[in-house]
C-alpha cells in the first residue's frame, strides 16, 4: 500500500481559503487543536500519555504530538504501525491490537521502530514469536466485550510469551464501555472497577507499563502508568458532550445544493463523508433531518435562512471513521485560511 | 485525485484465494455478481436500467453492466462521472445530483462523454450553463425530503435551463423514503403516488427522460423510462430483507483474532471497514453484539465454536458506504479462488 508520509501542502492546486475548498471536506479549526493538545499534554505529560492515532491517521498531526513529548503512540493497525516507523515516530509503538497475520507481523517487525504488540492468547504469542516480534503486552478484558484474557489468565499468557522469547513489558486493558458514558460520576466508579482487574493481572504478568483509558477518562484514570487517547486532539460531538477540557476541531465543510420551499434544506456532505455509527452530525443552529449516500438533509435555524452556495459545518458525531473517509485534512487557521493540508496518510490495513 | 482505470489484478503480490487474504478484505462473490447482474438486464434491458455506480464505485463492475446492454449510468459525485468518462464508460453519463461547483463542472463538461447533471433552481442551472454543461434534467421533489423542485415548479426551471442554452433531457425523481420499506404492497403504492408527481412534473418540463426508482422499486415503478437501481449488483442486508430477486454478492473477510470464555468472539473486521448508518452487520448464525473502530464482537453460533484464526464473512447492512472504505474488492469463484482484483477507483468527490 503507497505510503504517503509528507504533508501535500505543497500542491500548487490547494485552495488557500476553506471558502475556495471543494466540497465535502475536512477540516481542522488549528486553534483548537493545539489548545487540545497543549491541555493534553499539560494534564499527562510525556510518555503518561501514549496518542492513539486511529483516532486522525496522521503522521503530520502525530508529528506534532511526539514534539510536545510523547514519545510513545498506540495503534489499532499494522498499516499504522508500519507507517508511523516509517515516518520516524517509532520511538515505543503500542498496537493495542491483536493479529496473527504473519506477513503483517513481519512487517511491524522488520521496522526500525521499537515495536509492542497486545497478545491475549497463546495463537497470538505464538504468531508474534514466529514472525519475529520482540515485545508484547498482556491484554486483559476489563469488562469491555472485545479482546483481552481474564484477569486471572493474564500470569498464564506471560509465561507462556516469555517461554516463547518475547519480552513482557507489562499489560493493557480498555475500558472502552466506559469513557463515553456522560456521569463523570459513574465513569469514575466504573473506571476504578476496570482498572482494579488490570491492576490485579498487572501483579501476575509484572512489567513496567499498565496501559488503558481513552480521551473520556483521561483524568480519571489514575491507575494507569499511561492513557492511550486519541479523539481529544479533534474531538467529535459525542465526545462534545461529557464536559471535557478538549474543544470541536474537525468538521466537515460542505455547500448548500438545494433550498426547498418546505423549509430544509440540502448540503453536500453525506453518509460517506462521515462516520455514522455514533448516528447524525450537527449543524450548528440547524436539526439535521437524516444523511444519505452524497447529502445531509436539515431544518436550518430560523434567523439564518439559507442559501444555494452558502457554506455550512458539519460536526461528526464520531472522529474515526469520519477521517478514515478522507485523503487529507486541511489545517484551517481563525481567518479561514487553509494553512496546511496535511495527509491522512494512516488510511487502511 | 490519481484515478486507476485498469483492474490490478496482475498485482503479483495478490493473494489467489480468499483464505489468503489478508483481513478485513472486500469480497465479492462472482457468481452472485453475475446472478444479479444478469437478472436485472433481462427484466430492466438496455437503457431502461441506468445502473447507479455510487453503490459499487468500481469501473470494471461498471463495465461487466456495460457489457449487458445498459448504456447509461447514474453518478453520485462528479469524480463519479469523471472515472467513468476517463474509462470509456462515457455513452450517457447523469449525475443525479446537483453541485454548483465550477471547477468540478468544467471537469465533467470537458470529458469526451456525454454528461447530462440534474438541476433543481436558477443558482443551478447557472453554474451548470456557465461551466459548458450541455445537458440537464430537472430534478424533482416527489417526497424524500432532499433536493429537486415542486413539481409546479419543474415547467419554470425548464424554461429557465433553456433560456441559458442548456438541452434538457427530461425529469428525474427519487422515491427513497419508499424503496427500503419491507411491505411490497406499500411500497408499490407510495410508488405511484411519487411518480404521479414526476409525472405531472413531465407534463410541464417535456423531453424523453422521466428518470427515477432504486433496487426496491425496480419492478414496481412502471412510470420510469429508465430506473437509477445500483444495489441489485452487490446487494445488502438491509435489502437483502425484501424479498428481491438478488442475492447477496458481498461479505467483509474477516479473521477471528480472539475468544472469550465468556461466550463471544472478536474478528478483525471493524466499523472502518462497514457502512453503519442502516445498524449492524450480519454473520450467519451468529448474533452480532457490536463494532468498534477494528473490532466486531460476536457470539458465535452454538454448533459452531469460533477459534483464533477462523475465518468469517460479515455482510454489510448497507453496500454504499461500506464499498467507500476499501481500495479494491477481489472476486471470488466458489472454489475459494481470487478471479480478479478491482479497484474502487470511483472513491472521493
Amino acid at each position: 500500500m503507497a505510503m504517503t508520509t509528507k504533508p501535500i501542502s505543497t500542491r500548487t492546486s490547494t485552495p488557500r481559503t476553506v471558502a475556495a475548498l471543494p466540497t465535502p471536506a475536512l477540516v481542522v479549526d488549528a486553534d483548537a487543536l493545539e489548545h487540545n493538545l497543549a491541555t493534553m499534554a499539560a494534564a499527562l505529560p510525556g510518555v503518561t500519555c501514549r496518542p492513539h492515532v486511529k483516532a486522525h491517521k496522521t503522521t503530520v498531526l502525530a508529528r506534532r504530538q511526539h514534539e510536545l513529548g510523547h514519545l510513545g503512540f498506540t495503534c489499532a493497525t499494522p498499516h499504522e504501525v508500519i507507517g508511523m516507523a516509517e515516518s520516524g515516530l517509532g520511538d515505543d509503538l503500542l498496537l493495542a491490537n491483536e493479529t496473527i497475520d504473519p506477513g503483517r507481523l513481519r512487517a511491524m517487525a522488520d521496522t526500525d521502530a521499537r515495536v509492542t504488540v497486545a497478545v491475549d492468547s497463546d495463537a497470538t504469542i505464538t504468531a508474534a514469536a514466529d514472525a519475529g516480534i520482540r515485545e508484547v503486552v498482556v491484554d486483559v478484558d476489563v469488562g469491555l466485550p472485545r479482546c483481552g484474557c481474564l484477569p486471572d489468565d493474564a500470569g498464564r499468557i506471560a509465561d507462556a510469551a516469555r517461554a516463547r522469547g518475547l519480552e513482557v513489558r507489562g499489560v493493557m486493558g480498555y475500558e472502552g464501555h466506559v469513557v463515553g458514558n456522560h456521569d463523570r460520576a459513574w465513569r469514575a466508579e466504573q473506571t476504578e472497577r476496570c482498572m482494579a482487574k488490570l491492576l490485579r493481572a498487572h501483579e501476575l504478568v509484572g512489567g513496567d507499563l499498565v496501559s488503558g483509558g481513552g480521551t473520556g477518562t483521561f483524568d480519571l484514570n489514575t491507575w494507569c502508568t499511561e492513557i492511550q487517547a486519541g479523539s481529544y486532539a479533534l474531538m467529535d460531538t459525542a465526545y462534545g458532550k461529557l464536559g471535557l477540557p478538549f474543544r470541536r476541531a474537525l468538521w466537515v465543510e460542505a455547500t448548500v445544493i438545494s433550498v426547498s420551499s418546505k423549509g430544509w434544506a440540502v448540503a453536500d456532505c453525506g453518509l460517506k463523508a462521515l462516520g455514522m455509527d455514533h448516528g447524525d452530525p450537527s449543524i450548528d443552529g440547524a436539526e439535521v433531518f437524516f444523511c444519505s449516500d452524497e447529502h445531509i438533509t436539515f431544518a436550518p435555524a430560523e434567523d439564518e435562512p439559507r442559501s444555494v452556495g452558502d457554506r455550512i459545518r458539519v460536526w461528526p458525531a464520531h472522529v474515526d471513521p469520519t477521517v478514515a473517509y478522507h485523503e487529507v485534512m486541511n489545517v484551517a487557521g481563525a481567518d479561514g485560511t487553509v494553512e496546511e493540508t496535511w495527509a491522512v496518510d494512516l488510511r487502511g490495513w
